[in-house]
């Protein structure tokens, strides 16, 4: 049962209005990134990975260019404590890529944190207490005081093991569950861990906020955000870190606004994966940057291949419509939406642009590695002339008169309609070859015979109608004219030849040309056919018998 | 490949700044729905949908209460025009729905529109053309006048047309990619679609603001909307719509922003179907509002069903972390969420609380039609002694001593990471029966007296260890602390009996009682036992025995 009565917005505000990250358009520079897909995307999973699984999902990381993964969780379960060892041991570690491993702020879980964590050439060790309202409640069911001091604590022991233990270490602090916290109280917790880290220039401490659950629309979120950078003890040696959630379906906009607010660093992971509604989509973030002319410093280019070692490794499929990297993403269906792809991708090509402004198009596809063809246009009832035209052009050469293209997009619909599926494009263009292409019934031609005359055509036709063959004489300005008139006078047809168009098929192995012949109908109405010969009076004769066949 | 150089922002500012919309925290009341699913979302399937499934998907549509719903684009398509056909002859339409069918702003689309939508009582007619620099350029190659010329031409005919026809009519106008359009000019070019109408209050025009391709972050949007409500003409009289598109990922804040802005109406899908990565998600934006006490005039409650009609119709499949929808997202695999959740809900239940704050629960699942045991607390590797402990109070009755939930959960936690796979209540219960519950091995009693002596307990304890019987005395503070000492008398065993706890079996047809015993051994660790049987001393024993056979 619905009750929106048992419900009150959970979110608390800054004490000052925060609003100057909303005079800024855009973000104009890529954050320092951290994947999470191995811990909190790990973690969200139905069937976790496998140590062989997230040793390939690393490499696939480190490939396209993070420079710091959060590992696991160690102290909690012996697969993520082995992964860590495996790849300490196995010195699968880059020298330019952080590992970092996440911990509660209690004692025997930070002491097994380290004892995994040994020997890293670098890692974040990321501690984390819940500080907000309900946590204390219902779940801690302690004082403010009492929360900080569980923060202090952890961030004391995390200084005097990191100085006890082999390796570098950065610290990282998250007031878990940020957005329900006053941010006031965030504050304190964080200047307070901040005090005791003392960070400095060469060893900057990491202040993470993380979206634990989205409770608010992202402006507040954002506002948020700016308050905590505004009053952030010792802010130049601080790297401000986001962590959205998307369980307002608002992940990306937190995390975009976050930035604007003054945030350095984003921890997510690819696709969205995480808990429950899944952590912010790295992938769309870093596209979103790369649209707009900013370098997001992550590779996507080869985004199918990304998306294949993600689905094998998880388990999980990449959503349809998750944006620049789902199955239907570049898709255009609809006739109009492919009518204006195809002008705009001819513009394109005319114009020697500088930038990509395709209509319907937010990116070019071949810029993550996938195609026009079997991606962008794609072909079934609710397609028009745009697409099929598009499709015949640029897969098989056939440039059609833009009225037999209009033809040739209801053949198509009408065909899609009925059989209930998508055409392919062979389909397409057997389609366009059984409806279009030198078709002889009713009516075919045996033979032809042109001579000079008076300035104009004499031909000779011998042509076959309904097993019975006919020879008829006729004039005209030229062979295809003359052609048209010897048919009418024999059959007594009634039309007018409107539209010629040839070219050479560049596609075919022997060199044969195609005509297009359109005639108007008595009824005002077209009727379309093409011919295809190595002679081109040939195929524009075949051409004008399809037309007529097509009446 | 990669070239950030070959993108430019493609959207344009309002010449005026515009964020009053940024004073208001939240969406305090629903706008006016318009599900755009037949039309927009099913232009975006692989295989559009049949008549049926149109039929169907409306009338779900009718039934969660959407009062205005766009049907199609009649003239495009002859499926389209005969389900129009079919809504109206069958007299389909509830009174209080107003259906909506949408026309590009060409003469003879116009026309046939209208023919379609002939005897309805009532429709919305909602007319576009393109305005956007891209399009002006690429694909109409026409200037901005001949475009807004475009615009009132249409609207004119529309207003001529509905004068004529049968039917009560409501205009729409959409400047189609409104979001790469100069807000100055879609403001010329919606007042000059206003001219003509010259709304009133009885009959008020749409003004409807797409995204037809995501360009900017939703600030700029929102900014963009709140330009075009404080300047519109007729503003009182015009109701502002907006139709968002998801390419940033950023659909649902558009609108929430856009609604803060000064609009009114909102046209969207279930889920976010929709071309590319999809319209905005109705449900999403409902539930939003639903889970910080806004009604949102949807009725989501009965979630499983909306999903099932969807697949069946679309074809397509609800994304599983789809918000308030999917599959997963109020699943909580990882230890500390279940133990929060579980923590959360006693305290609820505990407390006969006003509001849901349950943490790492955004909405209470039930709400929406889902269950706590199959959707919320599920067992893999990376939960602990909160789910398992959880799932066995809450499915089986059994309230374990705290410590001895922590030994369950690492039992669970090792089967699944060993298995690999998620562990399903009754296989956790199995798990506890066939560890924890009436272990005869090595160690079993066959017999036991009691009697009292002395102000305290002497037992006589038949016991049997590998085939041979022992009969032991002993004396104790209590009957199982004679048990006990007679058993360790017997064969030297070496703990401290440490944690006792009993209840009754409520859910057992035959009125059992459970026992819990936690021993403490030599090395400072606890073995765990629980005995269940209708004599609670003899269940008190067993459980003894069981943990000295768990040793």
């Amino acid at each position: 049962m619905m009750t929106p009565s048992k419900y009150k917005r959970q979110y608390y505000m800054p004490p000052v209005k925060c609003m100057k990250w909303a005079e800024k358009e855009y973000v104009d520079k890529a954050p320092i990134w951290c994947s999470v897909d191995l811990r909190d995307g790990n973690q969200a999973l139905v069937i976790p990975m496998s140590l062989e699984q997230k040793v390939e999902f690393f490499k696939l990381l480190v490939k396209i260019g993070f420079k710091e993964i959060e590992v696991g969780f160690p102290a909690a379960s012996e697969t993520e404590y082995e992964f860590l060892r495996t790849l300490i041991e196995q010195n699968l570690i880059p020298e330019d890529v952080t590992i970092q491993v996440l911990t509660q702020a209690r004692e025997h879980i930070i002491r097994k944190t380290f004892e995994a964590v040994k020997g890293a050439p670098k890692a974040i060790v990321h501690v984390y207490n819940s500080t907000s309202v309900s946590q204390r409640e219902q779940v801690f069911k302690k004082s403010k005081e009492e929360i900080l001091k569980i923060a202090v604590d952890g961030a004391a022991l995390l200084k005097k093991l990191a100085d006890e233990t082999e390796g570098n270490f950065q610290f990282e602090y998250s007031p878990e569950s940020f957005t329900g916290t006053e941010p006031e109280y965030a504050l304190e917790v964080c200047n307070a861990v901040l005090d005791v880290w003392k960070p400095t220039a060469d060893n900057k401490a990491i202040i993470n906020l993380p979206v634990t659950v989205e409770h608010s629309m992202p402006h507040v979120y954002a506002s948020q955000v700016e308050y905590m950078c505004d009053n952030l003890k010792y802010r130049e040696n601080v790297i401000v870190s986001l962590h959205p959630h998307n369980d307002r379906g608002c992940g990306v906009a937190d995390s975009e606004m976050g930035l604007l607010a003054g945030a350095d660093r984003i921890e997510g992971t690819l696709f969205g994966n995480g808990e429950r509604t899944g952590n912010v989509d790295i992938v769309t973030l870093g596209m979103n940057m790369y649209s707009q002319g900013v370098d997001p410093k992550i590779d996507f280019s080869d985004m199918p291949h990304i998306c294949e070692v993600y689905e094998k490794c998880t388990g999980m499929q990449v959503y349809e419509r998750s944006p620049y990297s789902g199955a239907l993403v570049f898709a255009a269906f609809s006739g109009s939406h492919q009518d204006a792809i195809a002008k705009g991708m001819h513009w394109r090509e005319n114009g020697d642009l500088e930038h990509w402004t395709v209509p319907y198009l937010p990116i070019d596809p071949t810029d993550v590695g996938r195609n026009y063809d079997a991606d962008v246009i794609r072909i079934n009832s609710q397609s028009g002339k745009g697409g099929v035209g598009y499709i015949l052009e640029t897969k098989f050469g056939l440039n059609l008169p833009p009225k037999m293209r209009e033809a040739m997009g209801y053949a198509a619909k009408a065909v899609s309609d009925h059989k209930h599926k998508e055409l392919h494009p062979d389909e397409i263009f057997s389609l366009f070859k059984s409806t279009f292409e030198n078709v002889v019934e009713p009516y075919s031609i045996n033979e032809v015979h042109f001579q000079q005359k008076d300035g104009g055509i004499v031909t000779q036709v011998t042509s076959i109608f309904r097993g019975k063959t006919v020879v008829t004489e006729a004039a005209g300005n030229g062979r295809l004219d003359a052609v048209s008139n010897a048919l009418k006078k024999a059959y007594e047809l009634k039309y007018t030849l409107e539209t010629y168009q040839e070219h050479a098929l560049e596609q075919s192995s022997t060199s044969k040309a195609i005509a297009y012949v359109g005639i108007r109908k008595p009824d005002g109405t077209l009727a379309w056919g093409a011919g295809v010969d190595p002679d081109i009076i040939r195929a524009s004769i075949d051409a004008l018998v399809t037309a007529i066949n097509n009446r």
